[in-house]
This record gives structure tokens, sequence and C-alpha cells, in this order.
């Protein structure tokens, strides 16, 4: 575990990095401050990054689009790898047809209706369709009344043998400097946790978010997992993940681990970074 | 574990008969039909018995008035305990003032009031009372937006290093024959995970419910543990709690547990009843 | 939460005081220095005190002899529970006669032969003994070899279905200032998730430790909860467990808590003690 | 969910198959009886074929070894992919020189000095050694002595901020048709659990496990998931690795799912495999 002043060190010795999105790259107040200079020099130094995140209430290009608003046009729905796009690998190999119904947004069901599938919010469930639903997706904590709509989930995975999909690992999210909000993994952590089955979930730190990423690389290259270094905010998804695929890791301090917490947290959770570097910003003196 | 046909038989072997509610005197469609001869017959052979409930959305006063308004008098206020009486108790003995948040309906709230401390519905809690609250309080899952309250649960508790009270442990209860909503149990559960904290909860199998009612009891005349027997359809909950107590117990198939299923989820679980009975209800003939 | 300068304060606010054993009176070099004067003030003061330990290695009588080697002859086994004695208490109650399986030294097995069951060594539990036996009890991480005696643990539960009560909670203790041994509570979770059976578990922080001490004082006299409070060195049994009883509570930070950590500890597992004090050491300039 | 009679049907419905160890090709008494058929028939037809194995006791080498004296030579150790072999690739990429300390066998350190690394038994693990270990491996239950091994397994975690990896992800296996064994998972389990710190994982149902055989694959040919088919004899594993990563499964009734278990343990777990086939043999008169 290094210290890293200057997180250009950390370009220079990577071909490729991987970037958590929020708490690394953009936090609820916006833009982390400076970090379209870190993909200057990325752009500049001709290296290859993706962002990786375990964000599936928004299609690619939506996500891609909310970072193109914020100033920052160097993101492309290309470099974004979320936790949907592999439940929608799921659904396009394991359900081949039929209604699917789902926790979120109108936004989130996007990953359903694109392979063509039939996609019902939790709260339009009911004695009629149920029996034609051949999977469940958490996808998102908005978008639905919860009361209703847990119930309506619970009971469902209790009459029918059908998969249950997580597209979100995280349990909370923040959405001030001062306050979490449930995310939909929290509320499915409760849902399966009645029902007694077991769910599928995909997100960091489950390795099959990385190799996404990878396979994307060497699709058109090949490439050493050497070669590849992961970004992250959180200990428990992004490092512990990254290290577990094999990567070297770097710990920002720009989001959930605060400076003054961060040996505590290492010792404390055995998950140790190879890095620890304040932020994922090039300083400007830097170039 | 014996099979008892008659719960005659049962009610003559012991002094004193603990009854769960749920599944065992009543369901959603009303009284258990011919619950109401047992208790003629407990009254006949003065026999003692005590209602132990994990049910904190109302006081015993308004527990007992629905008894009698389904028709059985016999179930009196100073019959019942409740977990929400614990909870009371804990409050008496660990706050001894000042407003106290809660998430469930205002018919819950009687809890906190009737020892003169201050209730706050969790949906009224925000940055200007937040500081002054003492505990927080899980009663009921109905009296409040889960969203809303969910999330300021959560918020509360990472600000505040206060108790956290959970007066029901059950994740789930029936509310039809075929379907389940999730229990207060269950959404505390869901916060004290994301929270990190450790909650304190009251309520079967945990032995304070069944020394609450023991007390009861010894206030009035001495009694050994083997005069006493516990009555319930739950595994989990009626029969754990009150073979750990160290009473004898009944598994009625009336309920959580259907007939079909009994075999299997004794020898799955462990948790093995002395008797097995198909209903708490005396049969007519026996009298 | 305060801080108490001296222990003497404590003893002089309430009528009866709970101590834990380990960290609080003793630990692996001996008595705390000092702790002889508590017991000396205590009895000065006419105060009543129990040792309230999750401690089944041995029975109250060997447990007091060795605190008399230390030199602490004011702690005779009338003024100890342990949660061995709520085993026995258990087996006394549910298991009326045969033989028990137990995982422990030849000591720990006098609370079973001293209600005249029939103790066998779980390194000597085979085929032909297999279908007597009643019980499986866990009492002490010595006295078998671990192997052996775990595999056939996880065997016997498997086939037969019987109670398992684990007399002791922890998962691990201390055995020098730097070193920790996996405790029977530890060896017990694992072979009750390998086996998916409940286990019984009896020791702090469960209130019917506490409620064994509480009816000590009752069969005597009198006593409300408020004249008790609980000393102990660990937030996750002795304080938390007294707190859920109702008791007023004392960190202590000669054990399990570091002076340095206390403050970090209280804030992240939310169990708040009414008191903290260095010690249960009453200074001498105090009498 | 699809009943199929014969295996044949299954092998003719895809390209390449991947098969679990224990409980489909060989139990306790030996081969599962007809399995070198499946294998002449695979041959025949010229279809691929992958072990995945959550057995790090032995080299590929030796594994393979282990089936030819049993009569099965069509299993060479380039067709074996096991979670020992996902432990090494981790030490290769992340832990380039020093002491790797290990529970297991002699024969299961191939996997750490292969690489050039020094391995220690955990039993030989000491104050002079200690602060030199890079690493912690989980490989074995096997060759060691539990007691000591587990308790130094604990004061290494706790002392020293290193990796822990478990690369074996089962807490039991069968030792004789009655009887099951703790595995070094259910021993990792417990260590982790009372160290607090995050181990990490390899073997099924983790997705990691499977993109190892799948790359094997890409690295001579193309290939979709759609033309592989997972065939194992365990719920939790086999079937629900294999289904998460996007396979087709086959659940075999050899070995740990009884025929007359199997409908209640996929509706209670929510696992379903694609097909359900009494073994994995191909019947004689279907060549």
């Amino acid at each position: 575990m290094k210290r890293i002043d200057n997180f250009k060190a950390i370009i220079d010795k990577y071909n490729v990095i991987f970037f958590d999105a929020f708490g690394v790259l953009k936090n609820y107040q916006g833009l982390v401050p400076g970090i379209e200079r870190t993909f200057e020099y990325l752009a500049q130094q001709k290296k290859e990054y993706y962002i990786v995140t375990n964000d599936a209430s928004r299609s690619p290009v939506q996500l891609a689009s909310s970072y193109h608003k914020m100033g920052l046009h160097a993101i492309t729905p290309d470099r974004i790898i979320s936790s949907g796009m592999l439940t929608k690998e799921y659904l396009y190999l394991k359900v081949p047809d039929g209604m699917v119904a789902y926790l979120g947004t109108e936004g989130s069901a996007h990953y359903i209706e694109s392979l063509g599938l039939h996609p019902i919010p939790i709260n339009e469930v009911n004695e009629s369709n149920m029996d034609k639903i051949k999977a469940l997706l958490f996808l998102d904590d908005e978008g639905f009344d919860w009361k209703d709509g847990l119930n309506k989930a619970i009971n469902l995975m209790r009459k029918r043998t059908i998969p249950a999909i997580v597209a979100n690992t995280d349990h909370a999210y923040p959405v001030t400097i001062h306050d979490l909000s449930v995310a939909v993994g929290g509320l499915a952590m409760m849902v399966e946790n009645i029902v007694g089955k077991k769910f599928i979930r995909f997100g960091k730190p489950d390795s099959q978010m990385f190799m996404f990423a990878y396979d994307l690389i060497r699709d058109h290259r090949p490439i050493s997992k050497k070669e590849i270094v992961m970004v992250g905010d959180t200990l428990q998804t992004d490092i512990l993940g990254g290290n577990k695929f094999g990567l070297d890791t770097v710990l920002v301090l720009s989001g959930n681990t605060l400076p003054k917490d961060v040996d505590t947290r290492v010792t404390a959770s055995g998950i140790v970074p190879t890095y620890i570097c304040d932020s994922a910003v090039v300083q400007p003196e830097m170039f």
C-alpha cells in the first residue's frame, strides 16, 4: 500500500484504467473538480479507460449523456460498463421471451425492452399476469411505491419459481454530503431474506463486472491483467473486486472513504489497495 | 415428539397455558372455529392462561377488545403479554424523558405516550428535532410512508448514537391465505444491516417474552416451569423460544406450519416440540 | 454516557452489582491489581454482588476456587452465575434421562453428571451409541480432538433430531495480551452453519443469564431493576445484554475495550453504556 | 426445467460440456458406474469438455492421475479447472515474492511453490517468521493440526494486514454415503467471522471459475455461452454458478441432490436448472 501524490503517476504506470463513477468522477454536487484534466491526459497519452459502475437505473447512453451535461464529453456510451448490462446479458442468455417484472424507473426498463421482452412495473403485477412472469428484476429504488411493490415482490417470489436478478449490489448510496438512501440492493436483500430463495446479484465486487470490461478490451487487442488498474472510492466493492480479479487497485479519498478513516478501514476490513491517492484528478502543473 | 389428537389432553397435563395469537387463536378470517370451547374448558378447569404475542401494533386493551369483537370474551387485557410491553418496560427503565421517534400507527404510539414520553412519527423527524430524539422504535409496518420513513430511520441512526428498539421480531406476517406482508421486524433488519449498529429486539423466541409472563404468575403464586406449556404455530418463534426457556411446547397445525410439511420442517430446523396437535381447539364431545 | 473516575461512585449509587469475570476481575495474568479492595468496600457497604460469566468450562465451585487461589476469597460459589448453570437448568427441565454428548473437558461434564445424566465425550460417539444420545452440548474448546470431534458433532446433528446447546456464546477469547483462541461458541457457530439446524445458545447478551441472577435476588428480597448495575469490558455481551434487560451498565477499560478505541466502538456499534470507568477497582484513598 | 431420460440428449444439444467432479463423475466409492461411456461418446462426437471443480487439495496433474488410476483415461490435466488454479493466478498477479502461509497438505502447497513463492505450513508460523508472510491460503482440511492451525490463522490475520485466500468455497464434503467432513471453506468461514476481515474466495458458484474455463476455449476458437452446458449435482454451486454465468445447466441426481428431494429443493432455493437428469452416464444402447 503506497501513498501517491498525483494521479498522473498512476496513469503513467498502466495501459488501461477502470474507474468507478460515484465518488471518483462525480458526487452529489456534480463532477469532481478538475476531473476533466484526467481525461485530457488519458487522451493525450492514448490510454484506454472504462467506467465500471453498479448503476442499473439508466442505459449507458443515458449515463454518458449525464456526463456530457456536466461538461465531461470524454465519456461515451461504449466506455461504460454497468451492472445493468450484465443483467441484460443474463436475460438475453436465459430468458428468451415473455414478461419480466421489475422494481425501478421507466428508464431502467430499457434493459428489458431492448431485448424484445415485455417489462411489467412491480406495482402492476396482479393475479391475472403473475403466471406469465419469467423473471423479477431489481433495477432501481426510484419509480415505484415501496410498500405495495416490496410486498408484491415477496409474494411473486413465493408463488413462482423464477429467477430474481439484483442489478445493483449496493445496499445504500449517498444523496447529500450527510444523507444516505436505501439502494435497490438493500431492498432486494430484505426480500431475499424473507422469501428464503437465492437471488442472482450483478455488480462489484463480483468478478463478472470486471470480466465484461476485460472482454471489451480483448475483443480488439491482447491484454494482461498486469496492465490494468481499478480506481475506486469504496473498499468493499471497487478495491475488493479489483484485487480478487487480479488487478492493481487505487483507493481515492474523494468519496466514501475519508482521509481520516482510511488507515482504520483498511486494517479493519483487511482489504488493501495497491495505492492510495487523494483523488483521480491529474494536477494542472503536471502536464 | 408425540402426536396428540385432542387439545383437551394438553390442558389436563399442565396448570398454565401460554398461547401464541395468530395461527392459534385467530387467523386472517377471524377466530379459529371452536376456539371459544378451549377457553370454556380452561375456565371450567380453573387453569391459568396467557397470550404471548409478537404484536406491538396495539395496546393490550385494544388487542383484547379485538377478541371481544370477534366473540371471544375470555381474553382480557391482563392476559396479554405483547412485545410492545417489553418495549415499554425498556423505555421506562432506560429512557427517562424526551422525544422518541417511531415507525408505526398512531395506535402503536400508545406505548410511548403512556410513559409521559413524546412520540414523533418517523415521517416528522427533521433537522430541527433530530438532536432531541432519545430512541427509535420499530412498532408496526402500517401508519407511515415507507420510502421516506425508512430513509429517515437510516439517517437518524447514522447521525445519532441512540438505542433502536424493534418491538416485533417477525420478518413477515400472513395477510390472506396466500399472501404475506413485510412486518416491521423485516424493515428493521434492513435498516440495521445498512446502518451497521446493533438494534435491541423484543419478541419470541427471545426469553424475555416468556419471563414477563412467568413473572406475572409468580407475582401471585409459586410456579415451576414444568407446570407450563407453550402453544404455537411457528417453530422458529413459539417452539424454539418455549423450548429454550425450559417449557414443554405444542406445535399446532392451524397456522404457519401445514400438516404436510411438519415432519420435514422439524427435521430440517432441529426444533422439536414436545407435542404436535391439529389445533388448540377442544373437541365438543370431550367436555 | 458519563465518564466516572472512581468505581466507588458506581457502588454508591446501586444496591446490587453484576460483574463480568474476564477483563473485569481477572485477566490472563491473574487478578486485576487492586480488585480485592472493591470487594472489601462492597462488604463494608453491605452491597450484594454476582459474577455473571459466559464460562461453562467449570462448575461454580471450581470457578470460585480459582479466585481463592489467586487470593480473592470474597467470591463464593453462590455468587457465580455461569452459562453452564443455564445449560444445566435446560437439561433438568427438558432432558429427563439418557446419554448427553459434549465437547469440552472432563470438568465441564460436571453439569451433565450432577443431574444423573450420562455424559459421552464427543470423541467417543460412534455408530453403536449414537441412537441413544438425547442432546449435544458445546461446553469448552479444550479436552477433545478438534478434527474428529467437530466432524462427529456435524454427523450426529445431521442424523439425529436432538437439541444442541451452546453453553458459551463467545466466538473467541484472549489467551495472552496479543493472542486469541477460538472459543467453543465459535466452533458451534461453524457446526450450526454446516448442519443448518437451529442451536440453543446460553450466555450474555441473552436475557436469560441476567434473569437467573435477578431471580436469585428476588428469592430473598424484593428488588427493582433500577437498583442493579452491570459491569463489563465487552460492548456486545455485557453492555448490550445489560441494557436490553433494562439495567444501567458500566463499561470498564481493563479488558476487551481499550481506552483509545472506546469512543469509536460505542459510535460504530450503537451500544451505549450508562457509564465508562477505567476499571472496577476502588482506589485506596477512597475508603 | 425439463426431465431428460438419457444424458446423450444433452451432449447432442451443446458443443462444450462443463462437468463438476464429485457426485457427477465420481463419488466416495470410485467412478460413477458407466461414466466412461460418456467420455467415449464425447470423443466420438468430437465435443469439448472440462472438469470445473472446487478442489484445491491437489494439482491438475495429480487430479487427472487419480482418474487414470480409477480407469478413466479421457481426463487429462489440461481439461481440469480447479479453484486452486484461480488461487495460483491470484498469487501470480498480486503476490510477487516471499512467504505464503497455508492450511492444507504438502501436495496442496504445489500451487504456491510452482510460482517460486515460499510455502509455510500454518503449524510452522511463529513470532519469528510472521512478519515476512505475504498471504494466507486455505487449501485443504487435511495436513495440519486443526486446533493449533486455526488459532494460528486467527492470530496471523489479526496482526497482519495481508490477503487471505480461500481456494474452496464448500463448507463440507461427503466422505461416505452417510457422513460429511468439514471442508476448508467451512474452517475459513469460522476464521473470517472471528477476525472480522474480508477473505477472498475462489470456487463455484463464483463466476471466475467459469470464466477461466470459458477463456481456455476462447484461446483456440470463438464460442458463445449458448453452446455450453454446465453439469452438476449441487444447486448452490454448480447450478447457481452456471445460471449466473449465463449457461444452460443440468442437475444430475447421482450426488448431493437425491431424486426424492429434487422438487422441494428447487422450489425452496429458487435455483432452477435447465434440465434434470438421473446421471451424466450415456446409456449403452444409445450409441
